[in-house]
């Protein structure tokens, strides 16, 4: 029942733009949802997508607007004057009008919003705009639907369908008192089955009233809504006034970013990037995680430089580095991972972390005993009992180190208020392989009576 | 605003069910949101949670036991009769009610269901039964609100007021024609304002009508509640008819889920697991990526051991082993998370796959450049230039293979409709392991002249 962009729509798109066909938009496009149409213009060359954005009109372009990837918007919005993009800012959300300003220098804010008609909608995105964007202040839209607790329904209809007309999804009313503070709530389905003449003070819930302060960050957000179930949580001040309120697509956006953050965090990516940033962006994020890795290998050369003169006697020792680094990295970032998602999701608050630690280490025990008796055997075959004997207990100590570590690190960082997703990444690998190199090679100078 | 459940008050709880203090729990907990009711319930033991859970009314009980965590849920419900189980579901939604039904064996199921009074329920139930747990089908509840086209408003609100009452979440008001085929959809707020004797002909929405079909499978649903911007979705079965619809909130828990399975694919756990799982679970969840890596280190021996006689000569070779083995899997887990990220969104659908091996490959010389030329001056300090040469060149080239192995290998899986999350994980790290150190080596015994 969903349109899906074909590559024979496109050059049906790309030929029509060429004839400046407006018929074919007419039929064919201009009866799309906005999402689509989005999408239809993002795979477009500039000159051609400003050219269809100009065909739409005018709530179409605002609901397009906010749909299009921030590259092409930027490119549409660039070839508007700055009373054109006052004007496309005023068919928009409050919400999306502040994040699209907030990426501008401070200057050409100022003179779009000078030119922005309707007071209140101006006054509104100013107000956003000094919200941080990762925080409930800067999520939250000024459009919600508010009713005063001593009115009687039919008044609050009438007000209603007043305040309603810019108010795009409507989910629950928010019932104020005089001094505007937040009390409680009232779904539509409660109203629409109201008798006239009911005070809204006997018809509003005022149990279990779910808000968040404009402080409150994302992710906390995310959270609450989430875990109380909600399409929409009002957002009051330090003085419990109501603000603002938060709906769920945009909460689903947050959720699905921070994943793709972790993500890519686990992955060595320190910077959120998309496969359209530029190459440049994307060399400086992977950076950091591999100057670390670098690092560790090193570091790791200078243990095993310890041992040069062993590896001259055995050069057989040395065939087994791989092993013991991958299966040390291995470990240590499954441990980790584990744990790094339980403090993400607040599971277990009250469990200790030696209780986390005994749980990781019997599970290091089992796979630990499995695959030494297992990698005993191909190193005997490669050169005798003792290399047998030298990877599979080093192979047995490394994991339980691993597993350690890999559960400690992400627990401690977390403590210190750093996110311990860091520890997920090559962080963890690289520790773990400069220490097990060293009680590889410890092992097998041992084992070896070098 | 929320509730914070603390250390302090959980030993008030334990304490007050020790005491049978009903008062207590009178004015502290019932009137709490039933998701912190699930969440006090689910820090205790068996026997006190199903004491507190025996305290709560129906209509309580039926809210917390879905917010449950599933030990805890199941622990409860296996306190019940085969009848009291049922009328524990009888009081949920039925998709919930099929959710915890489905990980029952089947003759448990079939006895259960006869219990059920409500015949409705039960049908609705057993139709739920029937769907895939992982597609539109299995997510989908029966309860929702239709109107049929031909209704004026005032006959839609009386209808309404009595579909309403099993409905708990109203957001939008399905309309379906005489075939029962769902045709559009109304928002409540214009059934709010519109009058009494207006057609819902008139009043609703054709254009743009997003539906599911009860085959799609949840993450296409996920997409698509997503890409516009729903708080629910109407499924409809292979006739187009309406037979149920999904909310934002399942929406929500499935891409946490897929987000989380994504995570722990990429940190080698095979299984879906949580840090409450079994240790036995959690060791064979992660024994596949750790058996991969096993073998990747066992064919790293086997390539090392044929370069032994040179390791003899030149034992400093062996140094930088960790080194390259480490960054070569940095850098194809890099890229793939990448490509899999744009492949799990849906971007660049119509970007070939040499652009993204081109642009990933020039990332890849930049950083590749920049490593080695630092890896050059640490390599010749632990020994000489030729061992600077040797490491820099092989780091570049392995660099350079990695980046392009981590691109087309996700790509390729996806082709073969493989999940290529797969990609991310141990896997890559594995293969460029191996090719990694026949690189290293080869370049060694050439520039070394052995």
């Amino acid at each position: 029942m969903s349109f899906k962009l074909t590559k024979d729509f496109l050059e049906s798109v790309n030929e029509a733009i060429e004839q400046r066909n407006f018929a074919w938009f007419k039929q064919n496009v201009f009866d799309l949802h906005d999402a689509d149409v989005a999408a239809i213009i993002d795979e477009l060359d500039e000159d051609e997508a400003a050219y269809l954005y100009g065909l739409l009109n005018e709530n179409m372009q605002a609901d397009v607007l906010i749909e299009l990837d921030e590259d092409t918007r930027d490119a549409i919005l660039g070839t508007f004057s700055t009373k054109e993009f006052a004007e496309q800012l005023e068919n928009l959300d409050s919400d999306d009008a502040a994040d699209i300003l907030s990426e501008l220098p401070k200057e050409q804010i100022e003179e779009i919003i000078s030119h922005i008609q309707d007071n209140d909608a101006a006054e509104d995105i100013v107000d956003l705009l000094n919200y941080d964007e990762d925080t409930a202040g800067g999520l939250m839209q000024k459009e919600f639907i508010q009713a005063k607790i001593d009115w009687p329904v039919n008044r609050c209809v009438i007000e209603l369908r007043r305040q309603a007309e810019e108010v795009e999804k409507v989910y629950t009313i928010y019932v104020v008192d005089d001094a505007n503070k937040l009390v409680g709530f009232l779904s539509l389905k409660r109203l629409l089955f109201a008798s006239p003449l009911t005070k809204i003070r006997d018809l509003f819930q005022d149990k279990n009233v779910i808000s968040v302060k404009t402080s409150d960050d994302n992710e906390y957000v995310a959270k609450i809504m989430e875990k109380y179930d909600l399409v929409s949580v009002p957002v009051i001040d330090l003085q419990g006034k109501l603000v603002g309120r938060i709906t769920i697509d945009d909460v689903v956006d947050v959720i699905i970013e921070e994943a793709e953050k972790d993500l890519q965090m686990a992955s060595g990516i320190s910077e959120k990037i998309e496969s359209s940033s530029s190459i440049w962006k994307m060399s400086r994020a992977r950076m950091p995680w591999l100057l670390i890795g670098l690092l560790g290998g090193i570091l790791g050369a200078q243990v095993i430089s310890g041992f040069e003169a062993d590896i001259m006697i055995v050069p057989q020792l040395a065939f087994f580095i791989p092993l013991i680094t991958a299966m040390g990295g291995n470990v240590g970032v499954q441990s980790s991972a584990i744990v790094v998602q339980s403090l993400a999701r607040g599971d277990d608050q009250f469990g200790s972390i030696f209780k986390k630690l005994a749980k990781e280490s019997l599970v290091a025990l089992v796979n630990g005993i499995v695959l030494s008796l297992i990698v005993y055997g191909f190193a005997y075959i490669f050169d005798n009992a003792i290399l047998g004997l030298v990877v599979s207990i080093s192979l047995f100590t490394v994991i339980m180190f691993a597993a350690v570590f890999g559960t400690l690190i992400p627990l401690i960082l977390d403590r210190y208020k750093i996110d311990p997703a860091l520890a997920t990444g090559p962080f963890i690998t690289t520790l773990n392989d400069v220490l097990g190199l060293f009680i590889y090679f410890t092992i097998g100078i041992l084992m070896y009576g070098l």
